[in-house]
């Protein structure tokens, strides 16, 4: 097989990876897809670094089990805790989430406010703050925890009109309305389905969805390194360390698409 | 050491076990508890049964490496999903909250309508309708699994006006009080906090909390293997399998009081 030819492997701590995965789609149809949700250990944004960096390096020993010809981190709370260790570790193009939105604040901010939502770990790491002053050093960056955002969304809590949701993501971006922020970083693979209520609520800035920028991000990598896949593929294949039929209920909502019967349950160790 | 002076274990997937502990200790102060909150893999409660059942069986192996008189399943799922399997696999006196809430249900129904509200897994289990027909086979039990209820009370969302935990806490009770159950059961360890605006929610139902019901049922039974400690001990110790100081800091929503300093990180296999 070629090497453009091989799969990319894409891991998460569960299923908001998934909203990457349908960018790389859009935008990437041929590439072939192996993607690992480290189910029996979601949620990692509530968990300590060191924790997550155990399981995360687990995710990543999984997917080079398979000839893959680089690996995308598809969570916020892997990448900013633990992307150093992986590319120490594994010699592959490794792609994540925090690098490209961070990129695409940066530049686009006109006012040089950036504002950031995302899980604990995430926020806590300042993995968002190092990246963006690495690119524009005059930017202040305000970060907001918002541990209830995934909960929701994954019971399904994202659809425009529902007070629960509205109420909540409404208190998150309070103090980010209040510091000014041209530019608001959805830093978490499971936020795009709340792209129309925080838009809504948020009409002064600018959204960046890491997961679209990571799509963006990978492209232009595999680009350069002559890894864009030129034939016709796009082969996807699933896995997940819980149950697949759990992950598959949920899936649909992140994919947009069934994923019925692709998904395999398997041990990491 | 006697053998009713030695500690009894307690474990739960991560917190809620706590408001067991409080329970205890309330009605028990004497009692030495060895706690252990499984929180490098909270929540269970979302999780498949093979998988709780793995993870169920690590932490009574954890537990068991001290001297204990006695095991405590302190958290719902663990114990409708585990608890023949560590009844199997180890020789000790096994207490859990099942069993004490749905007895107390069984016997405190008056129109034999029985309302369950728990976690996804202990829902699908069907341990609470299986131990209240044993008791009462008259009993109609109707359960509706909550699975946003432990992330909001885990972020301080249970105080009585908040709008969020409100319109949750009703939409999830709205099926119940249709059915007309005047028997409310809080079949998960984190809902005790929420007793008062379940209570004013429906106040037509008596409401059996799992954690208050599995002290009494511990006390009983130990009362009747003269397992009681007599002598003033009340010594605790808490472990957990993820960050110390990440249990620390909403401990004390659960216990009433400051763990500060006293939960020790261990790793379980």
């Amino acid at each position: 097989m070629e090497q453009n030819e091989k799969f990319i492997g894409v891991f998460d701590s569960g299923i908001g990876g998934l909203t990457v995965v349908k960018s790389i789609v859009r935008s990437m149809p041929n590439e072939n897809i192996i993607y690992f949700g480290d189910t029996a250990h979601v949620p990692y944004g509530t968990r300590s670094k060191e924790q997550i960096t155990e399981y995360v390096l687990k995710d990543v020993k999984f997917l080079s089990i398979f000839d893959i010809k680089a690996v995308v981190i598809a969570c916020n709370t892997a990448d900013s805790i633990a992307r150093e260790k992986v590319e120490q570790l594994y010699p592959l193009p490794v792609f994540g989430v925090v690098h490209p939105a961070s990129r695409k604040a940066a530049l686009s901010t006109v006012n040089n406010k950036i504002g950031i939502i995302a899980t604990n770990a995430t926020v806590n790491s300042g993995a968002y703050e190092k990246a963006i002053s690495a690119i524009n050093p005059d930017a202040e960056v305000f970060s907001v925890a918002c541990p209830l955002l995934v909960p929701l969304v994954e019971n399904g809590r994202f659809i425009k009109g529902d007070p629960v949701i509205e109420t909540v993501v409404g208190e998150y971006l309070a103090p980010l309305k209040e510091k000014g922020v041209d530019t608001l970083v959805l830093g978490c693979t499971h936020y795009p389905l709340l792209y129309d209520i925080i838009a809504s609520l948020m009409p002064e800035a600018l959204i960046i969805s890491s997961s679209d920028a990571a799509a963006e991000a990978l492209r232009t990598g595999l680009e350069e390194k002559s890894l864009l896949n030129s034939v016709s593929g796009g082969e996807r294949k699933f896995f997940v360390s819980d149950s697949a039929a759990l992950f598959e209920k949920t899936a649909r909502i992140f994919m947009g698409e069934n994923l019925g019967g692709t998904v395999k349950q398997v041990e990491i160790v």
